[in-house]
C-alpha cells in the first residue's frame, strides 16, 4: 500500500507528462467508458462547509478512485486552506486500497488548471499571445502554470481580481516565474485579451459581452455549483462554439446554465470537450469566432491524475 | 495524521468498551440525530463485484466518518479476503483527514457483531443460555465473540452451516476460546435454541416457524440486501416483538422486507432498536414472547467505532 504526502505528491507533478492521461479522461467520459456515479455530498450548516465524495471507474482500468474533497470556509479565520481532502485509488480486481494520495486539495487544483489549459488549446486561435486571469484564489496560479506549460506559444498574463489587495500580491509572487501583469481595468484588459480565463467565486456577470472582441476564447472554470456566474449570458449567446466538460452537468451546475434556462442557449448547441478533442474539425473554424468552455470537474479528470502520480512514484 | 493498520487496530479493540458508543450510535440514529446521506455505490458487473460508502455526521462530533467497504467474491479463487476497504475520519470542523484507519474489514466485521449482541441482549430472555449461530462466515466468529463478552450469562454456542465441512472446521477453531457445539440439524438445534443468530448469505428461509420454541429470541444479521432471506415469512408474522436499527432502511432490504412486502406485518408494528434502548419496558414483557432483531447495518455504528478506535489509540 502506497501513501504518499502532498509534499511528496509535489514532487511528482508534471504538468506535461499528466496532460494526455486527462485529454484521454475527457474522452472517455464523453464516450461513455467511465462509469461515474452520482457525487455523495454531507453538509455543515454551521460552518457553511461540506465535504464531497468522487469517484468513478474508467473501463478496462486496472483501479478506481475516490476522492474526497471538503470545502470549510470557516478556515480562512484559523489561516488554513479551505480546501482537504484525499484520493484513495483502490484495485478494481481485488477491491483492495492500493494507494491513500493526502493531496489535501493539490491533485484537483492541478487537474482543474490542466483541464483548463486543454479547453483553451483546443479552441483558442493557435497565435494567441496574452491571456486574462480573471481571479485570485488558487485557480488563478493553477491557470497560469497550465496554460504556460500546455499552450504551444510563449503567453504573456494579466491577472485581475475583485480584491485589488490580493491581485497586486499574487502578480508580484507569480511574477518572479511567469511574465504576469495586473490588470488595474477589467474592462480595457478584457478588449486586450486573446484567452479569457475566468476562476473566481462570483455569482453575477463580471465580463460583458461588449468588452470581448472577435476571436477570443474563454476557459471558464469558476462557477461549478449552481448560482454561481462569471459571464453575461449574453456573451454566452454570442458564442460561436460552447464546449463543456458534461453536458447534463454544466446545464445544472455550470457558467451556461443561466443562458440555457433563459432559452438563449439550447442543449443542441454545445459540444462535449472530450467529442472536440477526438474530432478537431468540429472546433474553432475561422480566427473571428468566439469560443467558450464551461468546466465543472468531472471525476474522470481526478482518476487520471491519480494513476498519473502513481504511474510517476512507480518508476 | 494518524493512520493504523489492521493489526495496530485489532490490538485496539475492546468489545465492551466499544459496546456503550454502539448503543449512542443506535439511540442517536433513531433520534434524528445523525446525518446519514445515501450510501454511494459503484459496481464491477464483470466480477460480480462493488464498492459502497457509507458516511454520516453525528450532531455534535467533533469528527465525521467516510467508511470505504468492497465486496470481490472472486478473491476468494486467489485465497484474499472477500471484504476490504478503510474508514476515514475527517475533522467537521476544518475538513481535515485525521485518520485513516486500514481495517480492510475488520470494525465493519466487529461493529456488526456488537450490533448483534447489543439487539440479543435488549430483547433476550435474561436466563439465556444456549445461542445457535446459523452461518459459518466471518460473522459467525464475531457473533460469537460479541455474545460472549457482553450478554450477562455464561453462554454455550451451537454452530450450524449449509457447508458442513466449513461448520465442523470452525467449531474446532473456535472450540479452542468458547463453549461452541457442531449443531448436526437444524432443525433440533433451533428448537433447543434461546437465541438464534442468523448470519448466512442466504436467499430462502433456513429457519422455519414451527422450528422455534416460545420465548426464543432471533438477531437476524444476514440479510442485508434485496432477495437475501433466512428466516420463515410465518416466523416474523408469528414474532411477538420486531425490532431493526432502521426501519426505512429494513422494510427494503432487510430479512423482514419479506413479510412486510407480503402483509404479513407493518411498518407500525416495528420499532427501532435505538428507541428500545431508550425505553426499555417496550421491549420483551413474558418469558414466552418470540422476539426478532433485524439488522442491516448503519453508518452511525461506523462512526461509534471508529471514534472508539481513536480514543483507545489517544490513551
Amino acid at each position: 500500500m502506497i501513501s504518499l504526502s502532498r509534499t511528496e505528491i509535489e514532487a511528482l507533478i508534471d504538468l506535461r507528462n499528466i496532460a494526455p492521461a486527462i485529454e484521454d479522461a475527457y474522452r472517455a467520459a464523453s464516450a461513455g467508458e467511465v462509469n461515474l456515479p452520482p457525487v455523495g455530498h454531507i453538509t455543515f450548516p454551521d460552518l457553511n462547509a461540506d465535504c464531497h465524495i468522487k469517484y468513478g471507474h474508467l473501463s478496462g482500468n486496472e483501479s478506481f478512485v475516490i476522492k474526497v474533497a471538503t470545502g470549510f470556509p470557516t478556515n480562512t479565520a484559523q489561516d488554513l486552506e479551505t480546501g482537504n481532502g484525499l484520493v484513495l485509488v483502490m484495485s478494481a480486481k481485488t477491491g483492495a486500497v492500493q494507494a491513500v494520495l493526502h493531496d489535501e486539495m493539490l491533485l484537483t487544483d492541478v487537474r482543474t488548471g490542466i483541464g483548463g489549459a486543454i479547453a483553451s488549446r483546443a479552441l483558442a486561435r493557435s497565435d494567441s499571445q496574452c491571456v486574462l486571469i480573471v481571479g485570485t484564489g488558487p485557480q488563478a496560479q493553477r491557470q497560469i502554470e497550465a496554460h504556460a506549460a500546455l499552450m504551444p506559444n510563449p503567453l504573456r498574463f494579466e491577472l485581475w481580481g475583485r480584491n485589488a489587495n490580493r491581485a497586486g500580491e499574487l502578480v508580484e509572487t507569480l511574477s518572479k516565474e511567469f511574465d504576469v501583469n495586473n490588470a488595474k481595468d477589467l474592462e480595457k484588459a478584457t478588449k486586450r485579451a486573446d484567452i479569457i480565463v475566468t476562476a473566481t467565486g462570483a455569482t453575477a456577470p463580471l465580463i460583458h459581452s461588449d468588452w470581448v472582441k472577435a476571436g477570443t476564447h474563454i476557459t471558464a472554470v469558476g462557477a461549478d455549483a449552481p448560482g454561481k456566474q462569471e459571464l453575461d449570458p449574453a456573451l454566452v449567446a454570442r458564442a460561436d462554439l460552447i464546449a463543456v466538460d458534461l453536458v447534463l452537468q454544466c446545464l445544472d451546475h455550470g457558467e451556461i446554465s443561466h443562458a440555457f434556462q433563459a432559452g438563449l442557449i439550447r442543449a443542441n448547441d454545445i459540444i462535449e470537450l472530450g467529442a472536440l478533442l477526438d474530432s478537431p474539425q468540429s472546433g474553432r473554424s475561422t480566427d473571428e469566432q468566439i469560443t467558450l468552455v464551461d468546466l465543472t470537474g468531472i471525476a474522470a479528470q481526478d482518476i487520471a491524475i491519480a494513476s498519473s502520480i502513481l504511474d510517476a512514484h512507480a518508476k
